[in-house]
């Protein structure tokens, strides 16, 4: 069976046979769905587990260098490093800005590198699906660190901290004012604050932006999920690959303290039944865009709307009338 | 009846009248919604109509004291101005970052102005109903120019859009690299692009960013809602109040032309197209979440998920089949 064979090869680590599994379960079509469920369904008894790591930085900060230097010193310590591209904003913009491979091109070029850009015709509910079963489908071809990088917009970085098992916001050196730039809730979310950029000019102003998160941090209250005393930011320096060795120890004693703790399975217990909740309000509303009498509905009476006929809220009243409900 | 009472005063342009039937509808109780339901469809009767103008900008833009600058030069002309403020994060963060009424002290005095902080607890689907019926109320209570502003986030900006007839988006002056930090998306979507602070020190700096983008916005294609050779980038000073007029009537004369050519009425209907689309899929969803054996099952299921004894994408395949779908 060709499922089983693309899953053999999956788990021996097969890079064409982990791209051609991303892009099985990236399809909309129906017959691939079924065939990407079944893969699912095939690798997820393999019980291979990586540390998943969300990534998230507004565009300038210097992302792609610093995801290329730190996971070349990944690979350099023996560790398989996937990087996986989330982002939303490629449906609206009809391309991804993240952009290819050729952003990181040392680290394309890693026997124990995989990385996928992100898929360039996608919406935000299936942006999410996919990108857990891509992680899924990294996880079985044993690799050990999955870097989950997405930029900066509110709702993709919660989104990524969803499917994540550590959530790292890679900030630029700024001034005082541009600290108010990044939400609180942000803030909250994130597990670890890497200020980039600390070299050259621009390192005093680096050690100051670190001073002022971490000052920050220390006036938020302390999560269950953070050992006491635990410091959340640091600088690091991608270009002269600089505290990314103290930034990754940051990341596995919180990683093995959690799991200690407990608080490791219990996040992705929690993130499970989250993604189960998502995947039902996802089918709900796929009946709507689905050939047949919903479908006729839903045109009929939208044009109805467009036209001014008759109120929004009224036909969606009806609508909902004739899908048995409301 | 009550309902009628209150309509009659929000049609007289009583400012309590209408604050109290914002909160009507920012109500999630059931029977207050089925009252909301009944005096959004009598004041939609009404027929009145202001000019709707989506106002975006990151913190520290200085969109408080532009939208009061801007609302007392429009209520100096005689027009009455609504200011609605449109806040997804205040869900996330228990409290809302765009404030509250002290921010414009001078223009919450005017007899002409309305303002109205977002709700501090409210969902993303929520939001946008919500804050689409104010604008409806706020329009038959007489109102001129309604001002939905909103913070920079994607998903938020692409919602103020989708409820205005103008999209304003309001920026700092900033060196070319931070050009990138504006998404290409979020440029198209704008109608007008204000840099603000050309005032002082920053006055130069301000210039040479407007000429920044109006140059990255002369690259995009003209779009069929544009009259040809529309500039679409303007420097205006909040603290100077210079620049306002100016803008004001950029803002005028692109709505005339687009109400001469049918793109005004074009949109508003689109928009209302998109929003009972956005209605049925809330109304589809808001099921799971009522008491019932649909949230029964959710539950169960949900547990079931957490516990690790069935995958998110199974269990989410049997709660369709429970509700007669997938």
């Amino acid at each position: 069976m060709e499922i089983e064979d693309i899953a053999q090869r999956v788990l021996a680590g097969d890079r064409r046979a982990l791209a051609r599994a991303i892009t099985l379960v990236e399809s909309a079509r129906a017959d691939h769905r079924a065939q990407a469920t079944a893969l699912i369904d095939r690798l997820a008894r393999d019980g291979r587990e990586a540390l998943r790591i969300g990534l998230s930085g507004t565009p300038g900060v210097g992302k792609s260098t610093f995801i290329e230097a730190f996971g070349l010193m990944l690979t350099g310590l023996g560790l398989k490093v996937a990087v996986l591209a989330v982002d939303p904003s490629s449906a609206r913009s009809g391309g991804s800005i993240l952009g290819d491979k050729t952003r990181m091109e040392r680290l394309s070029r890693e026997a124990r590198a995989f990385i996928r850009p992100s898929p360039s015709q996608a919406q935000m509910g299936g942006v999410a699906r996919r990108s857990r079963e891509a992680i899924l489908l990294c996880e079985a071809a044993g690799y050990d660190v999955i870097l989950i990088e997405t930029v900066g917009v509110g709702q993709s970085e919660t989104m990524v901290a969803g499917m994540s098992d550590l959530f790292v916001l890679l900030l630029a050196p700024a001034g005082g004012d541009e600290l108010q730039g990044v939400k609180r809730g942000i803030m909250e979310m994130a597990d670890l604050i890497l200020v980039n950029k600390a070299d050259g000019d621009l390192k005093a102003v680096a050690a100051r932006t670190q001073a002022d998160y971490a000052g920050a941090l220390r006036l938020l209250r302390r999560r269950p999920q953070d050992p006491e005393g635990y410091t959340r930011a640091m600088p690091v320096s991608a270009i002269e690959e600089t505290g990314l060795a103290a930034a990754w120890a940051a990341m596995t004693e919180l990683a093995d303290w959690r799991r200690a703790e407990g608080h490791f399975a219990a996040n992705r217990a929690e993130q499970a039944r989250a993604w189960f909740e998502e995947e039902v309000r996802a089918g709900l509303l796929a009946d709507l865009r689905r050939p047949g009498p919903a479908q006729e509905a839903m045109a009929r009476l939208g044009a109805g709307v467009q036209a001014g006929e008759m109120t929004a809220v009224a036909a969606a009243d009806e609508m909902l009338r004739l899908l048995g409900r409301g």
